[in-house]
């Protein structure tokens, strides 16, 4: 496959749904418009996470969920936070574990449980992660002035809440 | 697990980044508000795909590339279009067929190539598809103003132009 073909694959990503007049209404536009901004910087941020720590992205998700209970995560908890399967989630702690970057415990407040934690090693590599992905999102965000930015924050929060009032249903089921 | 256990992991997703001294950069909140509104949005879709087509979102995107490519597209393509993996695209493809919605032929301007096309049922599904899909994002974006919606979709434009000219060499290696 060429470059061409790639740019018209992922520029589709915009165009995945016409009405039958072709042209979509303003919320599915802006929808599809999110969703290929967001893929296309999810797709960096892994590339980055990959060349720069050797790292995944469902790694970098796991061990914040971890860097932010220090008292550690029982693994279905850390499955429902990050929307990494169960499955997933065990095989992921075992790899991370084996590199010593994370341990499971029975904490003194409960024995009838083990929880992940970071280890120091890896309480110490997510701190780095973390500095160099808010270095990459200024990055990538470069061409976007400050005032924008916030903007942006404030008015996303307020299609979140309209989603949130008009949710079928359980979020949760 | 209960609700307040789950509305607590929800509001999670704003907050898996911390440096060191617990505040997120301007960059990060967006990029982390944009996340989980995308995830917010995209858990709905695939629920509502389900309740009212019994379909899940790989298969309704699927069917929205082949809507859009009445000569059909061949599985590979299909897949990187989706970002279904090559084996799934395979057997989503295959499920469909044996719903009559998709059909693979070999077309006569290339005889050595399968592709894959919508039957006219699965068009007919995919346009009902596809006016739901618009519908429930109007629904769910009810309460933000027409103009903001336009703004946010101008806005967002430029983020995505910034992501672009700063992609770590090429975007799809």
């Amino acid at each position: 496959m060429d470059t061409m073909e790639n740019d018209a694959a992922s520029a589709d990503l915009e165009l995945i749904v016409h009405g039958p007049a072709g042209a979509a209404k303003p919320e599915t536009r802006l929808w599809l418009r999110m969703l290929s901004t967001t893929k296309l910087i999810t797709t960096e941020i892994r590339r980055r996470l990959r060349t720069e720590f050797g790292a995944t992205l469902p790694q970098f998700d796991l061990m914040a969920q971890l860097y932010r209970e220090k008292n550690g995560l029982r693994l279905g908890e850390l499955s429902r936070r990050t929307m990494v399967t169960n499955g997933n989630v065990t095989g992921l702690v075992e790899r991370l574990e084996s590199d010593g970057l994370v341990k499971r415990v029975t904490p003194d407040r409960d024995r009838r449980v083990t929880v992940a934690q970071l280890t120091p090693a890896g309480a110490k590599l997510f701190a780095a992660m973390a500095v160099a992905h808010e270095a990459w999102l200024r990055d990538l965000m470069a061409d976007v002035d400050r005032a924008m930015v916030a903007e942006l924050w404030s008015d996303i929060g307020k299609v979140k809440t309209s989603v949130r009032n008009h949710l079928s249903g359980s979020e949760f089921e």
